[in-house]
């Protein structure tokens, strides 16, 4: 039997040989350096040396992904495997990106590197995950079936704490089950949050009064310093809340970890700044192995755009990313709910059920699409419920429009 | 006198209009929603509407930085200046991330964008710096003037915690002023911090002991989890130790902060990971707005390669972050101490000299250089000595090697 080891795939781009490239970054990424030296024996290799376990060519480039002055193609590339020991790696997060990720973008020769994967051992259970994921997202909103109908404050930013609790109980008495800062959004001088909790929490909980219904808030806590992220927490759980947007790669793996541990709120996950990692096919880093450490550090819920987004990003990479989120890393706990948001109105609900698996299992996050309905905010968020609806029975947006003059309204707004 | 403001350079890259793509970003980092809302008052727009201030054209790109998937060129290109009210921002660094950074990297229609600075106002100064940096780095290693000569621990995994103390041993008596755990050893199965620390701390207090001179060990303590690193840190200070390794893009801006809050240690930031960033001419981002942030978080010591490195970064690129390194953000003592590694061995030293402005305030780091020095490792760390002597004093590395032997056997292995 194998020692347990870390296993991650490299698609490598050079005008040089993918094979011998490989080979130098699992040499780099042990003991090498640029000379031989006399304390590099066997035993010392044996501890940490990685090992190149797969090479997969792919079909050459024309033109290199990083622009390579002065040399000449065609640019050869292949997805490698290397497996690390985890004896060198251990369960450090840190470790894991040190050695196998941010040391391998630095390898000399390289016209591309992406990462498209990473298989971890089971050691790595250790990690806390999701604290309440899908199923405590539907506890705690109370939406035991159905998508989670959500909203985000309009406009996102500029509002003072009064007039965006105003924003808070319109959407309230709209229906939305879930309403979110922009995650632009954390504690500005116009809107600092404890100002903001204190004008918002009071309508949510006379809102539940008066309903039965608890409308999940998640407010904007991050900071790049973890105590006073902790205090915003606990601002937010002593008035009362149970969410949070927290913005990952802003407050790092380091901020995440230390709040997570000491967390009560349902941690509601932006990843912006992702795309500069991701949006060159031949550079960076692909959604699944990025999603995989930020589950495993124990987001709940996960902003993966959605069809027709009005960012860069093509509905086929939202799509792996839905899929991406739903595969169990370890078990199905560990799955965050999928946040389908940017430029959503309901009228992508059809062409997302269809390919993201026929599932229901997500949050649908509509910001100009309810606010800016022609018939009003309650008006929005029925025909969003209404596009849903005609997903889960198999009927076309069109027909279900006939008998719902909300959808057909929106339809003929946006669609 | 206008008010507060963050002023963020960007190089856009589009097939569209630059000029309207800055005015878009501008406007999606302030209120922007995909349709028309009827709360975006002027007064709400005013408290945190972004604008653009600059916009230089730069000479158009045949070739797309992202490719362009049945578009066409040319790809224009001009570098922005947007100016973020500071009451939008604050003095979060997660905010300053989230809003003109992060989320910009999103935009629709770029085929190239790369942060090239960021101008922080006064209130930035809010933040600690470095605790130690050049002067403090000085006092701490009694180098009083000249540059720190560095090692580092090699073979640099793999070794036993006995094993790494003999090396120390070694390195001490070579006549070094500071060594290092490699960036990729923190606390490895075979190597654990706590057992490493008991093996090596003697080791340096021992050399002190005898010679009155305390060489500075920074141990690897990174960690993606800010208590265990907390944890890390007092291991170090509780046997004597008064220095870390950092990784810093590993541990995150959250990691940083909580850690520099508590620290006692000189913390030595090693940037792996930082390459995705800036590897690519017309993504990501300029050492010069990274290196900024990192320093008035509180690193010490910053490494950044140096001349004929063994990574792909060009000497170019090097010197330009030396000068940035050397460039007072709001005040000499937010300056870390450069730290110039990665392959050197003393013959890059007069080069060095005459290229980061004849200065030697600076730390230069020699892992194979001196550890596979013909003669030995004390002869590679005064063959390293010699070479910056004889940078001071104007002399040729060839002249200089010919009164000492051990610059003349460094130069025939490794020139």
């Amino acid at each position: 039997m194998p020692a347990a080891e870390i296993r991650v795939t490299y698609r490598l781009e050079t005008a040089g040989d993918p094979e011998a490239t490989a080979a130098k970054i699992a040499s780099d990424q042990s003991t090498g350096t640029f000379t031989e030296l006399p304390g590099e024996t066997a035993a010392v290799r044996a501890r940490c040396a990685a090992r190149v376990v797969g090479l997969t060519p792919l079909e050459p480039l024309a033109t290199p992904s990083i622009p390579d002055v002065g040399g000449r193609g065609p640019y050869k590339r292949a997805d490698a495997v290397i497996a690390y020991p985890l004896e060198a790696i251990g369960t450090d997060v840190a470790a894991l990106m040190t050695i196998a990720i941010g040391g391998v973008y630095a390898t000399k020769g390289l016209t591309g590197i992406r990462v498209m994967d990473i298989d971890l051992p089971d050691a790595w259970r250790c990690h806390p995950g999701p604290q309440f994921g899908i199923a405590g997202s539907r506890r705690l909103t109370g939406v035991e079936s159905g998508p989670i109908i959500a909203s985000i404050i309009k406009p996102s930013l500029g509002l003072l704490p009064e007039e965006t609790a105003e924003v808070v109980r319109t959407l309230c008495e709209a229906g939305v089950d879930f309403i979110k800062d922009d995650e632009k959004l954390m504690s500005p001088g116009y809107s600092p949050l404890e100002a903001r909790v204190a004008a918002i929490m009071p309508v949510i909980l006379d809102h539940e009064q008066k309903t039965g219904r608890k409308v999940m808030y998640a407010f904007g806590i991050s900071s790049a310093d973890p105590d006073l992220m902790l205090r915003n927490h606990d601002l937010v759980l002593d008035a009362g809340g149970n969410a949070a947007v927290v913005n990952i790669n802003s407050i790092g793996h380091g901020g995440m970890t230390f709040l997570r541990r000491r967390s009560a709120l349902c941690l509601h996950a932006h990843r912006n700044g992702w795309d500069i990692l991701t949006r060159h096919p031949g550079l960076g880093m692909e959604f699944r192995p990025y999603q995989k450490i930020w589950r495993l550090l124990g987001i709940d819920q996960l902003q993966i755009n959605g069809i027709r987004a009005k960012y860069w990003e093509p509905d086929e990479s939202f799509v792996r990313s839905f899929h991406d989120c739903m595969t169990p890393i370890f078990s199905e706990a560990d799955r965050p709910l999928p946040v389908v948001c940017s430029g959503q109105w309901g009228g992508q609900a059809v062409e997302t059920f269809e390919r993201t698996g026929r599932t229901l299992d997500l949050m649908y996050l509509g910001g100009g699409g309810i606010h800016g309905h022609p018939m009003g905010p309650a008006a929005g968020v029925a025909a969003t419920r209404q596009a849903w609806d005609a997903a889960a029975a198999g009927i076309s947006l069109e027909q279900q429009a006939q008998a719902h003059p909300e959808l057909a309204a929106a339809i003929a707004r946006f669609g």
